[in-house]
């Protein structure tokens, strides 16, 4: 058994058959994820990782099945490596390549880390425990560690959850987690937390630029998926940095610097994939990288779909709080989409778009 | 004006010229210089860097110069950048370089910040601001900081320290940072702090270990000081990871891993210099790389030298507090030296050492 | 000048003419009024009391000043003594006499605060600044500081607020406090803030029934308001235990010794004014102080009603922000109203009450 | 099984048995005990009471109980009720009474907390029980819970621990518990902790003067112990504000209105008891009631007894941590004694205290 300190759960607890995973090079890997990607540019004490993060998610897995043994004992392993397969800066780069979940079961069948899965548990049947609802469903342990961790380095207000008291009343019924009468105020709290979160700090807009600079830059750089999946921080910006494109070198050197494009447009009126697919092209042709268009997917809330156990049976969590139904009714009111450009062409490009729109 | 959020000081207001300070390549490269180098082995969320620390260093300066307006104004641009020249992995490298406080003076001699510092002040007068009570008296904004950031990111307890009521009672007299009679308390509550996180965090053995496997890849490697002098954490782990040399990709290799060397002796007792040397030729003789010594220097104490306004004039802390004398007397009892050894070749070490000390 | 250690706020500064004020009887005897009335027999530690809030109140009406110079600067003390007249158990017993504010006024007509007062404004006009928008505004420094602190000290997590970005972000305009842009989400949150506490701690079943007892108690005692006026909680309790009355004692033995009536009927439905004066008359004829019927006003939401600055000129937060505009929808949710009796007539009482709806 | 919130703890879970000692008037009296006596007057945020700090202690207590399976079961509800005789503010009054502890086992044999005692365990035996090493052992529960409790309601940064820590490495051993070799470091915190402490806070003037004229009052009221062991402090300062003498009503409605006396003298050099005794018969025939010598004992500092489980057997903590050494060297440091006379009688006694020490 070994003990990890932890700003947020204090000390975590780790039994061998976990000391065994976390010390393979898949997991150490994680050290070299950060967990809100290039985020740091608003809010520079975000430097954060998914290894902590995963010691945390691993930790509350444990606490709920500690009162709910009818978990099976493998799910709170695969909380522990429900991220293995991150892209380096977390979600960025998911824009360019397939989910970090197929990622992760790739390292599990190819890494260390699935010899030491295997002296215990059938690997195959491992991956299963991935989707578990532990870590996928819609409350789960997964995002509980995630907005009180994001909150807690980012110095926002807005992430703080009652983990305790929705820890004991995540109730394991018929292959769900649902949320017990006495947590369901702990319950919306959360989803208010993420709600705060959203448009504070995932969607900030630094964030936002700095990642459509990066994407933009690993795709000229034209990096493999068989190759970027092992890769870390440290094996993707020196890539960049060496590339023989000086497009490649200008934009990982301006992120490194903070020197940002600028938004030439940022707005939450949507024109349609197709004039926003017509009007990259048209960008592309005239400014090349010096322009880049972010058109972000929808967010998703799916929380609304998490089951509360009330006196007349399970209800979904949008039925019993009014405030999770706004809360699903405004999930798209911080969505934008935005062009951003190199200050030195930024005017040219505001003339272009005037016209593209007229 | 600029607001930056952060954990530790809620917002640090950034003046214009602050602004233009940071905005420089020279100050971003701080983003990617951890704090503690590599203590986030021992201590996985201690991912900080010294970009926030410089922020909050300015920020703590700035309170203190408001209630002293005799302090000279550049002074707190001078705390801003106390720390520019710090190479990758803080303090860890030092034992090979020169002190990072020259390499600060080189990157403003030489970088874009010397142009925006000109703008201001003369150069040369600004670099005599580095060594400003400010940042490198016993008691300053600098140690406030750090010891604050270093307990909230490693979630230590004993970090703690009254911030506010030290500023309040850091008192400017004839060119010196003293101590009000009010903060006396508080401030023999600082080097508590200082003398606990001590061998928790900054002398954890697992930080140890891991820095003397770097700075022997380092080593190996040969890196000159220009060279080294301004690169990043990407640069230096990518540069080792594409050695020519076999023996550096395996020890960075083994730290990236955390497949730490093993203590093979671990004592208070110092053998004396001359031992030392004798010891580490013959181990390198016969194990190479596979076997470090690490002789790091005795602790300073010099807080001990902090002044306190008294009724009866100026005295010194350790007069004031016997606690502090006693910090004084005991700075040594956590000092260790230590020989660390690749897993397989322990035993043999182990012979080798009872061998060598018969 | 006189600092005090504050748990929320660090250090609160207060000027001779502050200290002045607080040493009044007057001031004095806040620290023997509850902030949270019975709350503490549900959350044990909210035992803090309207001293503490009212040096907190005061330090944020400060800090809002600073950079609003155009308030004036009495309105700073007229927050510090906003709260000034409440009785004991601070809103407990507003259902029987005049309103706390009533009893604030007539304290400084007829108290030695009074003088100290007079020796820097007129009292008439510093009478009309305890409704000055800082602390009667829909967002004020009142509110932010009971929210904050109110949720440190039951431990609630759902009040915190990010009381620097909001401070900085009130601006004075026309006479009003209104919420600069950047201050939007901020402004959002003490709201939500509000809206989570007000079911978990304000309207915590336990803290009602136990309000109810007690205002049975002092109304069966009959004190007159002349005499209410000036207790302290030490006054209040024991002058009910002395009473000459048994059901008195008896009631307020039961508050001591947390032996609560229970609830018999609690519920969202409002049966209207009437039909509820005639229930109260024929349960206190049949069971007399053995059961109690709460009917509690609806709670209001001003907040909705406080003033953004935007681009388009100044707008209603409930016009700018959706979530805003759903709470004042559901500001009714959590309301209920209550029939308690003792345990012992709980099911006779049952009988009446469906006899009566019948 | 019920849930209470606390700030420090999170929730703390009552068992039936522990909800039953709870809901008796004898336990719930406790509410009405203010923790640290009168220094709410130096801090005015410090107004928890026994209550929340007994059920604190029961928490801790059965933490340490979970990895010492051996300690036997009735301990815990022990340590629940270690703090249930205390008289009203405290330790305040224990210069005129017999110490609590002697009030405690009283309730237990006379009050109804004894019946629920006497439904599982042998009143008598588990009388025994209130000295067990979880509440009055040398680094214990109790300590544990009010160290952290104190600073976290005063706001003071001295009293963090990492209980965490020390919770996992408290050793049930022979009959007492002792700190095992990774709790070294947290145990000599908590120690730090305590000294710091006990100036700042437990003997600040304030608190020191205002319980001296407290206790003059009791003293001229003459209370007898068996009336005053089972007042809470709404009964003592109700019966001191009526009283029938004068000086009672006088000194009691000046701490209220925290009109303290001065001090004419306040010395680290100690007299001796004799010449002290004399001191005050002379100052008591020539100023009665307005003049108080308060002459406490010299702290005790028993932690240094706690055991360490090192590689070589038990050893003292101070035997091996040199900084608790000190701490026991330093522990008179902040040992004061005092003269305090009421504001108008100050020169007075100035020139009485130069001539009887001439």
């Amino acid at each position: 058994m070994k003990l990890v300190h932890d700003p947020i759960h204090g000390h975590i607890e780790l039994d061998d058959f976990a000391v065994g995973l976390v010390d393979t090079p898949e997991f150490q890997r994680l050290r070299r994820i950060t967990q809100l990607g290039l985020a740091f540019l608003a809010y520079p004490s975000a430097r954060h990782t998914r290894f902590e993060h995963s010691l945390g998610t691993f930790y509350l897995a444990k606490r709920i099945t500690e009162h709910n043994p009818e978990i099976e004992e493998g799910a709170v392993y695969a909380a522990l490596l429900h991220d293995l397969g991150h892209y380096p800066f977390s979600h960025t780069l998911e824009a360019l390549y397939p989910r970090h979940e197929e990622n992760t079961k790739w390292f599990i069948m190819h890494g260390e880390i699935g010899d030491v899965i295997g002296e215990r548990y059938s690997v195959r049947e491992f991956l299963k425990l991935l989707k578990h609802p532990l870590v996928s469903g819609d409350i789960d342990a997964d995002r509980m560690d995630y907005l009180v961790r994001d909150a807690y380095y980012t110095g926002v207000a807005y992430g703080l959850v009652d983990l305790d008291r929705l820890v004991r009343n995540l109730l394991w019924r018929d292959g769900m987690l649902v949320v017990g009468g006495k947590g369901v105020m702990a319950a919306q709290n959360l989803l208010l937390a993420r709600s705060m979160m959203y448009p504070t700090v995932y969607q900030h807009h630094v964030s936002k630029i700095a990642s459509a600079m990066l994407i933009t830059a690993v795709e000229l750089e034209g990096i493999p998926s068989d190759e970027i999946r092992t890769m870390d921080e440290v094996d993707l910006i020196a890539r960049l940095r060496a590339s023989e494109r000086a497009e490649v070198r200008e934009l990982v050197r301006a992120v490194d610097d903070r020197r940002l494009y600028k938004r030439v447009l940022y707005s939450a009126s949507d024109p349609g994939v197709d004039a926003v697919a017509e009007l990259r092209r048209e960008l592309e042709a005239e400014f090349g990288h010096l322009v880049i268009v972010d058109y972000p997917p929808k967010p998703k809330f799916e929380e609304k779909n998490a089951f509360v156990e009330t006196e007349r049976g399970l209800k979904r969590l949008s039925e019993v709080s009014p405030l999770v139904r706004s809360l699903v009714e405004l999930k798209d009111t911080h969505w934008r989409w935005g062009v951003y450009a190199r200050a030195d062409v930024r005017e040219r490009v505001e003339r272009f778009l005037r016209a593209f729109f007229d």
